[in-house]
């Protein structure tokens, strides 16, 4: 049986809520009923009509949505949370309220108290809250995470991480792209630019593949685009608990980069590479043996995935992992270690993240408790 | 408005009807409302459910189906046929029959006699028959073919195909591999074995994307593992209208390749290259310039695609894409050129590329016409 | 001690020459002290001084050379074949009659007959010979072929070789450009073209490698460039000794392409892939397991070279390994199998190849013994 | 004319002395002459004799060569020191003295005072002094160095160098390996591990294609090996003069990772990739477009080097640029700022970029003059 999804945000002309569509369609495990798809009654409805949801579940106001779909037998089991980031928390807090499970694109809040306040009510309802952390989808991530809790590469010592794009090179905001508009935006993103963005991404995937919490941050954010108010370009050490050491460059300015996120990890007996623009290789390396090419869907490696070695499977069939596994969740089965779905505590570290970079660049350079 | 599809085969325990429902359901421009899902009706009940068909819309008899669904004011507009080879030119002849369209899984017949009564039976019948070759889905080997065809690279010299696999070395049929045991014998598969399952999408990319028909053929077949009956590695050299030359490596006994399908194409006024496992990547080279890396969804590129530059679509978008056209192309909208399907008369060149390897082979290597 | 070496060609203005003295020099076994580096006497002086040669040692004759330098008691040791190919034969000889070991570029000859003439004299002489084939002085080609005669693979099924440049594409002889010139004109470079000039390295390559001698050919030739006497594009199927098959494709009209010469071996239990242009390293695939990326100079790998891994070498390295061979070889030590240099039998094998090639081809393509 | 070289160190065993020999001999401007290979008689003798060197030229004193050679009429022109680092300041010292020229191996000296010493009386005696600094001999790196000078990409804004090495993974210097025992031995290293060893390689790089000077870092040196009293991993950010950021990170115990040296510049308008493990490649993104592929000797790049584009050249042959530009340099040829030598002022920067590492580092992780 499918699941019944509501959908909040993600009305025509809007980008991410389509990447969410595509993800929950493609394992059939979910049908999309219901949607506050615009705040624009007009655009609500029309955007209804265009994805086949009744007009009866077609609501321009997200708090009655949630009483609504709470109310009806058939209800949602679950919301996706596709607005512009500052509106995640009141939405999140309405459905939760009301008993239904939330799946939330990242970042979970525009700010640190919001994030607090969430978490704290995600814990105090268990209503389920999924975040999407989508590069936690990926089968050869979730495979690296797997070896290195089984012990494969020994002890962490040192997790690298790189995210570059180049999209914000340029003074793109000025143009009035919209993307680039809120991204620049304090007021729409909060205090990180670039750290949030993709900085986030980054942590996260750092600490899903090691397994260990960051302990301190030192960050040096720079907004190098001129007249830019948020920064656009992170240089951040890396203290995780336990010892092990670490750096994430990111940044939107790189000339040449695309979405080029990509770990390395040096652990005490052996190492593993990822790059998530060829996400079906994984590089593993014994201490003191050759490097070997491990292939998602090899028969090989043990985690599961959906069509065969070679023929690539890419982000949305990562994204798409997260809502099959959201479904499990809300249907009660239990889900392996390795698919940890990020939860409002996650999203609740990744505020914190961006907060102690943003304190550790403003006092020029000092560690800070993450 | 979704598009009613209907399915025959693609039961419980089957692949390839599953890459199908996933490729379809991606873009939400089909739902799936019927199906003769497996010749065993308990079994045909029973994966229906599963899928959530109803109960008056599966059947057990893909005839009996035709003629039900053409008869329903809301039958289906589709079928896809992804039964075991044999099957194809039966059931897709059924469809026709009945006027509704087919989307049909390569090869498209066993034998070229069915090929060629079934592509008589589409023009005649003027119902939209789909092959699904779908590598031609991929949007850079689109941008290619529509580079090509805008002179970028001037006249096609030489047109170089490789697709490599390694899982049939070895004999895997003697253990019983399912796949395996199909795709081996001449009885189920027809007269070509690695040529018909893997050599035959190699020769479809490398018309596809040139723009060029094949003339000729000379090939040597070779059955590598003990006691196999069909062919398992492919050498052939290729002579296409108009003079240009290629050759074709096809192999399914190449250890430490999955699914290597790649191009490369020397033109008089430049070069292109492209890897199905890196499929996001075009390789173009002006004569007397640097190489130059096209990247799908970059704002450089014209084939659209799904999510931006840096987030890798895969096999799965690339198949969805061939169902996306097809919803297209049954509501009457044109394609485009470069979006052009494969045909029953595409379908039936691939089985007049196996007969005239398989010709050429058994005369000890002769130039045969194609 | 250095072994006195004297060199025909490669005065002032040439490419050759100077790329055979840098491999001479680099290990330090070798010191230039005799040469006719020019037919033009003057251009032959001024070149001997460029390089430190004594007047009383530049030669404009080179028969007067082999005569002088095998008369005195401190002669060379060994003389460097640097001229165009038409004169390779003649000079050959004329050192192998006067004792002195022969290290002469590729292709041997210009023709067969003389080819059979010089391998005929070398073997009734025993005056060591070496050829130039430079890739088989890389050290992961060598421990390819040692881990094939091992059976690393087990036995050899399919040797693909792709051996690409660009530099012919588009009239370059008819600017007059040197290179070219000669390349494409019969009366200097024999009957072949591209087939002559890199064929020769790329089956050289397969059969140094695989250890299985060329049974027959059967090729396509094209000459592309309008107006071009010989051919620049060739493909070629091969069958060894003892049922392995193959492929050649050669091209000096492929865009993109610089030397791109590579291979990729399928055996029974195991594959091996390499590139030239990415020297260090060694694809190697047990029959299912993963692949493993073998490094020159890694301490996992057993074929010797200079500097580790990660310290890339290139082909000057893989020429002067010829060289210090050709050391150890006239000094008397033997050389493992790994090590083979080139004779004159394999010269010879290489000038067969190119009139089985234009045999193969004049006759519309067909299986020709080699 | 070949120059007369000496050589301090490299005596039988020793390793890098073969290095700096075969770099000398291989455009074949040097000839080696003399030596002090070795602190014992009879071992510097039997090296002396290996390598031809005349029994009068051979010393077994440093000071005592020093003075001889300079005393006689066709005495050396340059020396190259490739002893334990500790000895590196005293050499130079007696041959700067000598008014002999000095080619030293870096690091330049094993203390700051030292370098300080060292640079002042090159300074003060005008004779040349060059330290090797190899990866600034890569074509490519210097045809980068060239393009941002020029203004290719504009302003510098990051510059991201990773030099990753895995030999120091695992308690090698316990088991008496002798490269390992002395690089983490403080007393015959300095204060600095791996920051000392490629961490000075890596800034170096940074400043030499960005032409910038760095003007502080902030350091987290860690020493992971249990037991060991020098850092093994380094993660350093960088200030460069102007407000370029940057970072470093330096790993001997990264598994899988050989001599992983890269560097990733973004620029205002345009961005640079360089991997010296692939090093004949260049990657050049103009802000808005396609990444070209520059290759080294392919006519279209304006960097000299010695054979054409796929024809791999290496580590030795960039050391050899080192030695040629040595010689144009001593013979009083100018050279082009892309072949900027590294100078004694170069080696103090780099012993001050070591002693503001281990400061900041000491200090909990501050932002220190470098």
């Amino acid at each position: 049986m499918t699941l019944k999804l509501g959908m909040v945000g993600g009305g025509q002309g809007a980008f991410i809520g389509g990447v969410h569509r595509m993800a929950a369609r493609l394992d059939g495990r979910w049908e999309l009923v219901a949607g506050a798809l615009s705040s624009d009654p007009a655009r609500a409805a029309a955007s209804a009509a265009d994805l086949g949801i009744a007009p009866d579940r077609s609501y321009s106001d997200f708090a009655q949505m949630a009483l609504a779909e709470a109310a009806r037998p058939d209800g949602i089991a679950a919301v996706a949370i596709v607005t512009p980031n500052h509106l995640h928390a009141k939405v999140a807090t309405a459905f939760l309220r009301a008993g239904i499970a939330v799946i939330c694109d990242k970042p979970m809040t525009a700010t640190l108290p919001e994030a607090e306040e969430l978490a704290a009510l995600a814990a105090e309802t268990s209503v389920p809250f999924v975040l999407t952390q989508t590069y936690t989808g990926y089968p050869m991530v979730r495979e690296a995470r797997r070896m290195i809790a089984e012990g494969a590469i020994g002890a962490v010592r040192h997790v690298q991480v790189e995210y570059l794009q180049d999209w914000l090179a340029g003074p793109v905001e000025q143009s009035g792209q919209k993307q680039a508009v809120w991204r620049t935006d304090p007021g729409l993103s909060g205090e990180g630019g670039c750290i949030a963005d993709i900085g986030t991404h980054a942590v996260n995937l750092a600490t899903f593949v090691s397994g260990l919490g960051v302990q301190a941050v030192l960050a040096d954010l720079t907004a190098f685009e001129p007249g830019r108010r948020l920064d656009d370009n992170a240089a951040v050490l890396l203290r995780f608990d336990g010892g092990a050491k670490g750096m994430i460059w990111a940044s939107q300015i790189a000339p040449g980069t695309k979405n080029a996120l990509r770990f390395r990890i040096a652990g005490e007996r052996g190492g593993l590479a990822w790059d998530q623009e060829d996400p079906d290789l994984l590089e593993f390396t014994p201490l003191g043996d050759t490097t070997r090419l491990l292939r998602r869907g090899d028969g090989l490696t043990q985690t599961p995935s959906r069509i065969p070695s070679g023929h690539p499977e890419g982000y949305l069939e990562a994204f798409a992992t997260l809502y099959a596994d959201a479904a499990d969740l809300i249907e009660g089965k239990g889900l392996a270690s390795t698919r940890a779905l990020a939860t409002a505590e996650d999203g609740l570290a990744g505020m914190r993240f961006i907060r102690a970079c943003v304190r550790s660049n403003g006092a020029g350079g000092m560690w800070t408790a993450a």
